[in-house]
């Protein structure tokens, strides 16, 4: 079975048969196994993340939230028990922000909160909200970047729109539509002509695994590419627009998102092909100005990118591509600077990549 | 045995034990397994360059000459046996320049021939001399890149001199050396403090599976990075020089390589890290002015994307990383225009990517 990403596609859902049972996708094996994982106890929900069988910031914090309820079912004492599940779910992957903002926001609604049964609605009503509030964003971002691909198809004289995204910012890596997807996925489900170039995204080849997957399973034209190619592509006025996600973004407008990410805003740029970056407003950092100055960029196992992820003869395994001992570097994010950015897609519209337009969105950041 | 890249290190070589036979490594395996594969008749030599046992320009041509050596070796009318091979060596990789190159150079000097043995000793002389000067080219190559790694070392205070380079345009592509690589083990000869960013360079991953296991033979600190990397690296003052090197080189200075050096020139060029590319002045296209216009870019087998080699449970073999059906588009190279490169390398002396500065260092080809 692979889910249509219709209105009702979820990425994190209560169990049709069981109340008490919270389901995932166990993203770690896709392209190659569509597997649906169950979790049981808030102990499974810390693993899933920090394994990363969900990845992708919104689905995080919803998979914190998730696994609050599920501390809440079956302990005697359930507001102590959620105490112990909020900690370790903090630690469970510590630089994720919407994680530390869903465990929060849960754990103040529980305060008001009094009995096991009291606080066990409480927990799945949260949880529910953060999951239908988290579809709403996307919404609205698909709905602010929509206009954007139809001017360029009206500007077209048929053909289709060609769309660049790197990494997944799709439905798999929030609750449903995706960020950068959102707007696609609007587009196509419009009948505009629309194909993407889904960059591989080395080292995570989460393009290839995750991207690939979810826009075959929604019938939306792509081609795969390497991370390499989509320089030659701009040159050769085959990419129209590119839409990229983001993990972080400044008061000004700088963009941290996937390695690589800077890379193809520079071709854009040499190119005069728009580059728009889709956000949820509640990844803006408004503490930060300067993002190449200001943001900590991650530096991950080494493994990511020596051991590849693929199916041999029909079985799944990993292989390692370089020979043993080789010395390895494997940073995790750019940054962006808001010069390269064509402009910021939020759920509440499409805006410059400055202070100035942010605030546009956002006034009531002004006075912060 | 893993060869020292000492002098006397060549990619192609007569046998020791037996003149009739040609020696190579065989490229596709490395860096997980170190295997020679003779080539014994010249239908050896077809299916080393068609299949890659070899690769690189250089390597390419070589691999010809040697080829039509063993033409001359068995045949009952030698002279015939060299033309038919001719044909077939032609066909076996229909783009590269120096294979068309070596063969009718070794055929122009076989029309003086008279006898078999004449045939015999005239091909293995011009086979030597093809393999030789390109030693020299190389060892050129390297004498004038070097002072550009030394004036670095020079102006940093302590700590390596990092060289980013793309692709392998190293010993393995030549047939010692290297282009990019030859200033950089001239510098490392010297004890010059000299590391090297090592892009993967997908999709077939020349960086990751050739460069960082040449470089780790011969000695040279290197740490391997996605091609996601590299922007971020001299966004942060970790590159002090990108040197690559090119399949052709426009009259003009434009510059066709591996795909997405041009993402790196872009890079380089903004954050203001020096681009250099070393070439023989034997892959400038001196017909060609506008790359990006002119020079036809080779799409190549989806399943070079797709599928990966490495080592899984100790034994080589390749994964499928994508779903089934996937569509990919593989484009081989790009063309990064002048304006973005800093300057060439030749076995000449380093000049400015342009006419004015090829035709200074190549006056002989003003009037062409």
């Amino acid at each position: 079975m692979i889910p249509q990403n219709a209105e009702d596609f979820r990425t994190i859902w209560l169990s049709p048969d069981d109340q008490t049972v919270v389901q995932i996708i166990d993203q770690r094996l896709l392209p190659h196994e569509y597997r649906i994982h169950d979790l049981r106890a808030w102990q499974d929900g810390v693993v899933a993340i920090a394994d990363m069988y969900v990845r992708g910031a919104p689905l995080i914090g919803a998979t914190a939230a998730w696994s609050l309820y599920l501390a809440s079912l079956h302990a005697d004492d359930p507001g102590q028990e959620i105490q112990i599940a909020a900690e370790a779910l903090l630690q469970s992957r510590p630089t994720a922000v919407n994680l530390r903002w869903a465990v929060e926001r849960v754990l103040a609604r529980l305060q008001s909160a009094g009995s096991g049964d009291e606080l066990r609605t409480v927990a799945r009503s949260e949880a529910e909200n953060i999951c239908d509030e988290d579809v709403e964003i996307s919404r609205g971002i698909g709905n602010h970047g929509l206009p954007l691909i139809e001017a360029i198809a009206a500007k077209k004289n048929g053909g289709p729109v060609n769309v660049l995204t790197h990494c997944n910012a799709g439905s798999l890596a929030t609750i449903n539509w995706g960020t950068a997807t959102a707007p696609i996925y609007f587009a196509h489900q419009k009948g505009i002509d629309v194909h993407v170039w889904v960059d591989e995204t080395r080292p995570r080849n989460q393009g290839s695994q995750l991207t690939a997957w979810e826009l075959a399973a929604n019938g939306v034209p792509h081609t795969l590419i390497v991370d390499n190619a989509g320089g030659h592509l701009m040159q050769h006025g085959m990419v129209d627009i590119v839409i990229t996600g983001t993990d972080r973004t400044t008061r000004c407008g700088d963009v941290a998102n996937k390695i690589g990410t800077y890379l193809k805003a520079l071709a854009a740029d040499d190119n005069t092909v728009p580059f728009y970056v889709a956000l949820p407003s509640t990844t803006i950092d408004w503490e930060s100005r300067d993002g190449v100055a200001e943001i900590p960029i991650e530096e991950r196992d080494p493994a990511e990118v020596t051991d590849i992820y693929g199916v041999s003869n029909g079985v799944t395994t990993h292989v390692r591509t370089t020979a043993p001992g080789t010395p390895v570097s494997n940073y995790a994010f750019d940054v962006t600077p808001a010069r390269l950015v064509t402009g910021l897609i939020t759920e509440r519209g499409v805006c410059n990549a400055s202070e100035k337009g942010l605030l546009g969105l956002f006034p009531e950041m002004d006075s912060k």
